[in-house]
């Protein structure tokens, strides 16, 4: 006999969580089929070298890799970016740009388990490719703020950076810097959040480039309080005369700007720009973002990206630059579970319950198990598959919340009628027909 | 530069067939989940031991596995059968028995392409687990052919067998055949569909207890006009005086009865018992089926299953009989591609264009395609994110095959109105107001 265990970091979904998690990704399917986005989906085994040495270090050490039948380096994606990047190369004479997509699905990565993070993980991405402009950034935000809006019950903030003007920040404060160290210290800010400015801080020194004086211009610049944005009116001085800098600035600041004011007024969203956002991911090269549910402080992003202008080149000579979000699905199930929102159970539903098993019988209620399905839209219509006693059906009934149950006996069955119970009040009709039984029971 | 390319096998969805595949998922779901079915997940990797020697010889040939990070050894699921099993061997005592799954996903099997036929394929699958009756065959079935009949716009059948009553005729016909010769012969019967039942018997007379005269009694028993049922007379006066056999045969002809009985009067589909049915996997221990879309015999079934009243057993001492039955999802989409039914392409949505991209047009842009997003359901809203001439965005809107461009320019700007032009009659309306708007685009 063999255990039945599942690997470590992997899990399984029952039903009430699954029915949750079907409905967000329901929520977002829907969100951004409306806004235009398209749906397209991707093998999950590829080929090594695609998605080897695409999003870094970390990532390529964590990849799922191994050599399969036909002695090919295969590995399994680790996200939906990186084999999106190599769709776009393949297909992009049949796409009309700029293209929008739409994908959800699971990633894999080997990474230490955590609360809220596995293995095995659903994300749902949205991401324009094909133009490099505010208008495409502020889409990508806009229709994952309305998915947000709609799954996340409580208030919660998505914080822009951008990864040029962090750049840009470093080479100005900490002269001299090398694209090596400069790669060092984005992987070091990257965990301010975790770790806190002052060892932050401390790390920063080890490197050549970096002082006291320049780590303590840098704190001034990127830590403010957390309901604060960047202070952009110190920064605009600090490059003032590299228009560059500047245009990423205002860029920065509009896109937040507009994307503020393009939510409903019951939004639970805030939208801030916060410069010390770097995101691990090797491939962002300009705008990056995170979404932090304001009373989940320590849970982690929920849903986070950023544009990727050259991704598509490690595949093609086309210039295609992209932008995108994702919303972690798991991430933000296992977040909704945190903040325990009790969901209503309701009675709902119609049980066919039978006092006996006879073809006669079966024949009667599976007929009308069948109608009922066929005219009750979304409505649930189970029917007893196990031959046992009425009371033990009542009970099976009970304990899956049905609102009615019908029951067929051999009365019903010579006179063609069917005796209904409410579940809820108690109440009972005996011996009706179909129309009286539909209209008892909607 | 790394080449773009996919692994054999394995493909991309582009959006017309994305959307398709979703719709067909969708369609399963809510017709499983209105019967009662309960969703489930499962991981796709899972202990090699789990998946090994559960399907049979050829899957285990065909399973992707290898050793991952902590040295284990792990496989891609062949099937969602399988995993449910070690899903019910763990969790039962949190599950109401008898309990009926569903579960939509992927499974991997390194096997030879074909046409409809791919390394990665997704199946949706209905189970009851915790009971052995014909009410739970039928239910399984019942949900199936309502699914298919939805999904399906032409003529199919539903062929049923039995894995008892064929082991019954094979020891009847073929005196003191051992298991293991009967295993090899169910692989023969298997394949008679392909290779027709001359080639079939001449494989059959290889066994050591084959002769020419059983052989030619099966194949009266066996091979039927394909579009009747399999002679249940005949065989009922085969084992006279057998009551199991009897009962088998029974149970397996009111089983067809009621399915059939069950069927909405406009259905085009049908259920035969075919006795020859014998299905590949090794865990099935009774009724088995497939169905075959009539219009295209050689193309394989796309809805398979059966009943496996020992697979938990290889996880647990409990006794958990179990009936499932799966839609192969991606060969329905190729076959369903392969009858050349042609969707309409109707012009649909709004595309809201900008004549620039200020700050305050992109402001005033996508707030309007919120509200639009807002009150239009489930119509498309698409915002043009690439700054180009309103020729351009005409075209592009044109080529999406949208209904309405609303062009947001200075004068509208100013005047806080919209104008709107109709792509399929050419009729334009000038700053009207978003009531206005809103009427004209619904």
């Amino acid at each position: 006999m063999v255990k039945p265990r599942k690997l470590k970091g992997f899990r399984d979904f029952l039903p009430e969580q699954m029915t949750q998690r079907k409905q967000m990704i329901d929520t977002v399917w829907k969100k951004a089929a409306t806004a235009g986005f398209e749906p397209i989906e991707t093998p999950v085994l590829e080929y090594l070298e695609t998605l080897l040495g695409s999003g870094g270090q970390e990532s390529d050490k964590e990849l799922y890799q191994f050599t399969d039948h036909g002695d090919r380096q295969v590995g399994m994606r680790f996200d939906l970016t990186v084999p999106f990047a190599r769709f776009v190369a393949e297909h992009h004479g049949q796409l009309v740009l700029p293209f929008k997509k739409l994908q959800i699905g699971n990633s894999w990565r080997g990474e230490k388990p955590q609360k809220g993070r596995y293995r095995e993980f659903c994300q749902a991405d949205c991401d324009i490719i094909g133009v490099d402009s505010m208008a495409a950034d502020i889409e990508v935000l806009n229709v994952i703020l309305d998915a947000l809006s709609t799954l996340i019950p409580v208030p919660f903030t998505m914080s822009l950076g951008n990864r040029l003007i962090l750049s840009a920040i470093l080479k100005k404060l900490f002269q001299g810097i090398s694209d090596d160290e400069e790669k060092k210290a984005l992987i070091i800010l990257d965990k301010i959040d975790k770790i806190g400015f002052e060892k932050a801080g401390q790390l920063l020194l080890e490197l050549d480039a970096a002082n006291d004086s320049a780590v303590s211009a840098l704190e001034k610049i990127l830590i403010t309080a957390t309901d604060k944005d960047t202070d952009l009116v110190s920064l605009k001085a600090l490059f003032e005369g590299d228009a560059d800098v500047l245009d990423q600035i205002e860029r920065l600041e509009q896109t937040a700007e507009i994307c503020r004011s393009s939510l409903d007024k019951e939004s639970k969203a805030k939208v801030k720009v916060d410069l010390k956002i770097a995101r691990g991911l090797g491939y962002y090269t300009g705008i990056v973002f995170e979404t932090l549910i304001d009373a989940l402080p320590g849970f982690g992003s929920v849903s986070s990206g950023g544009r990727y202008n050259d991704l598509v080149n490690r595949f093609s000579k086309q210039s295609l630059p992209g932008i995108g979000g994702s919303i972690g699905v798991d991430r933000l199930l296992a977040a909704v579970e945190e903040l325990a929102i009790k969901r209503e159970e309701k009675r709902r539903g119609v049980y066919v319950a039978m006092s006996e098993h006879s073809s006669a019988s079966l024949t009667y209620g599976f007929k009308l198990a069948a109608q009922l399905r066929q005219r009750c839209g979304d409505e649930r219509i189970d029917i007893a598959v196990k031959p046992s006693k009425l009371a033990q059906q009542f009970k099976y009934a009970d304990r899956k919340s049905f609102a009615h149950v019908v029951v067929i006996g051999d009365e019903e069955l010579q006179s063609g009628t069917y005796s209904v119970k409410d579940l809820e009040s108690g109440t009972e009709a005996k011996q009706i027909h179909f129309d009286a039984l539909l209209k008892h029971c909607l």
